[in-house]
């Protein structure tokens, strides 16, 4: 059995998703198992969920959602200062 | 003229960015005039990338990207330091 990476790409299909589906077939090797995950499909949308996924394009390695992918999406406190829910006079 | 504070929200349509919209619905106040932008209209693809949009769902606050939204996407070091690319013996 051919030793493989598991490489798991979260998108939505946007054009922001797609440009990283290619960087991450121009950065991938032989090894490389890639599969493009549609985050409109219910099962994928629970696989990202398990993983953390809170913003897209994300990455997961063999099961690990990649350093630049973890801990994203919106933050409240930071949305709040900056204005959002804050009325004017 | 009433005082009106914008916020847009990228958006590719998928449960992760619906559930923001919904987040930032829930935190605006009457001063926010909400846009939601669909990341699959050209339009909306240019605005999101002159703002330096790298990952959806993303929020600009009077034409500014928030804090949790800038700086985001891929990162290829990060994805090579983590085995992509790398092949395997």
């Amino acid at each position: 059995m051919t030793n493989k990476r598991k490489i798991e790409v979260f998108s939505a299909g946007c054009p922001t998703c797609r440009q990283a589906v290619e960087q991450v077939r121009n950065l991938a090797c032989p090894s490389c198992d890639i599969s493009v995950l549609d985050m409109n499909d219910p099962v994928t949308t629970a696989r990202a969920q398990s993983l953390g996924v809170r913003s897209v394009p994300a990455v997961a390695i063999d099961g690990k959602l990649a350093g630049c992918c973890a801990g994203r999406g919106l933050d409240e406190q930071v949305l709040r200062a900056a204005g959002l829910g804050r009325p004017l006079s």
